[in-house]
């Protein structure tokens, strides 16, 4: 039973998944599985995984065999469990909730040897339209307070399957890192009586700064307190809390800019680890003040003692130097 | 001029240090420099740091000379820098000041090819008491509003040299993560009368739950909502809110259960990269509602998506387990 514990003194949440349980001789840092010999994503390992929720098909063919192009499945190892009823129990001084909620993993493309930069500009965007979905059905669920949808790309950002895939888990409270950017969001509305990342768009709107790209929709920047070289963020120009309110022709939009940084992540960094994550309000909630957006972090530096102690990042590339060189490729 | 620049969301801080910037061709990930060839923490090699500013020297030994045992010097490649008066600036929106800060570099041993778990007890009590004597100096500094201590052992945990040392760096603010704590301390004292960590010290007491070891003036165990695997916390078993309050004979307990902890990390789970942070009260502030100690983070598995998208983190080994394996070590 995986248990969700609250760290009593920064109210903090984490999840102890003890089903994944290993031997700390099980333990390999870094470990690069790149071979597609046993890979449970590679089409016709279908019984590998967990039957599919969800999958873009050629016409005639059937669930859990060959033919799709993308395929959505339950995750086997999932740190998450839906069955159960959700509950409290105190132990001592803290408490905990049993790890309630989905995780599932979405499968880009049949084929293992590809990169996401790679892929038609349809293919991006039914992806980017069945994770959509996917969000949209998992927040509807009953205890699932907020989901969140990330994708890690090669073994050093934590992907432990280097065929391309997101993943998209959900719990049943806010975490952390979402209060917080409420809370901001909030506290800034209710000073400013506006967005506070509508205001960033029209900053980083300025051409030759921070603004690596944009289109009628979204625009692409580095923030000006990167904490990542070469981080960027997408944000809908137009104030809009949550992911799963874009229209078909928005979806189209962040599809093309979102594919457009990936590309020049995988061409002008060489390909590095990344990680890619959707910051939205819970599906349940209105957030007025809050307005969603997708933060992408190569990984190219490590996250030591500093960092890991204050919470204040050290950056070694200033955004506008990152930002000039993303615009050049 | 390297900029302390604040994500107008959350509030965090960044540093950007641009003084140590780079190529994109430049960044190589997890690069591990074992080879003691070119490097400038060896004896016989001081001129190749700036000049020391504190060392434990055998009897007629001159600075900057060989013949220390400890030795520590500012850091060649800062991302903050004393120099300067410290200013703010506005940019657009957004605002920064400038890094002004100390960055230093404890040499722990003359030898390269040694491991922090090797050292008599003596030197490792010596180690520690020039680690609190430089923290008590640059706490006293003007504009220093907080020091960090910590130590990166090994590539994978940003040790960007193998020759065992630790790092102190002051900044002129109070971190994210320390302000998240000493308002956490502060109201729990408020609501309950008590400190949260001396409540936590008498939970944690228990035998045979998530207790590793214990001596007259410290404990060390596996906090309940522990983030990583064998994650450890050595906290003070009486009530001290100030790393820079510890007297000679806690220092020399200090000493002997943090080694102890060191020596199973190494024995126990294969000399494994870790990150060990001094969580204090800054020196300038009583904060008598906070409790200081040290947090250790072997780096065992990946910071991902999941986590760096909500701050919440996944982990694999229930702190119950990592105390059992890590008291049978």
């Amino acid at each position: 039973m995986a248990e969700i514990r609250t760290d009593i003194v920064t109210g903090y949440e984490v999840i102890i998944a003890t089903e994944r349980k290993k031997r700390p001789s099980d333990f390999s840092y870094n470990e690069d599985k790149k071979s597609n010999a046993d890979c449970p994503f590679c089409s016709g390992r279908e019984h590998n995984t967990p039957p599919e929720v969800a999958a873009v098909r050629k016409n005639d063919s059937s669930p859990d065999k060959p033919g799709w192009e993308i395929r959505v499945v339950p995750n086997k190892f999932a740190a998450v469990n839906p069955g159960d009823r959700l509950y409290e129990k105190k132990e001592g001084i803290y408490t905990w909730l049993n790890a309630k909620g989905n995780a599932e993993v979405v499968i880009e493309s049949p084929e293992h040897y590809t990169s996401t930069g790679r892929y038609s500009t349809d293919h991006f965007t039914n992806l980017i339209n069945i994770i959509q979905q996917r969000f949209i059905e998992l927040s509807q669920l009953e205890d699932n307070k907020f989901v969140q949808v990330f994708k890690n790309s090669g073994a050093a950002a934590g992907a432990s399957l280097q065929h391309p895939h997101w993943q998209i888990i959900s719990v049943p409270f806010i975490p952390p890192v979402n209060r917080l950017e409420f809370n901001g969001a909030k506290d800034y509305y209710e000073k400013n009586n506006s967005c506070i990342y509508c205001d960033i768009v029209n900053e980083e709107k300025q051409p030759k700064i921070r603004l690596i790209e944009e289109n009628d929709k979204f625009i692409a920047f580095t923030p000006f307190a990167s904490r990542y070289p070469f981080e960027t963020w997408i944000i809908p120009k137009t104030h809009t809390s949550n992911f799963a309110s874009e229209k078909k022709d928005s979806i189209k939009d962040l599809s093309k800019i979102l594919q457009s940084i990936i590309k020049k992540y995988e061409n002008g960094l060489n390909n590095p680890p990344y990680n890619l994550v959707i910051h939205t309000s819970p599906a349940s909630d209105n957030n007025e003040f809050y307005h969603w957006h997708i933060e992408m972090m190569p990984k190219l530096t490590i996250t030591a003692g500093f960092e890991l102690g204050t919470g204040c990042f050290i950056n070694i590339i200033a955004p506008e130097d990152a930002a000039e060189f993303l615009r050049g490729v």
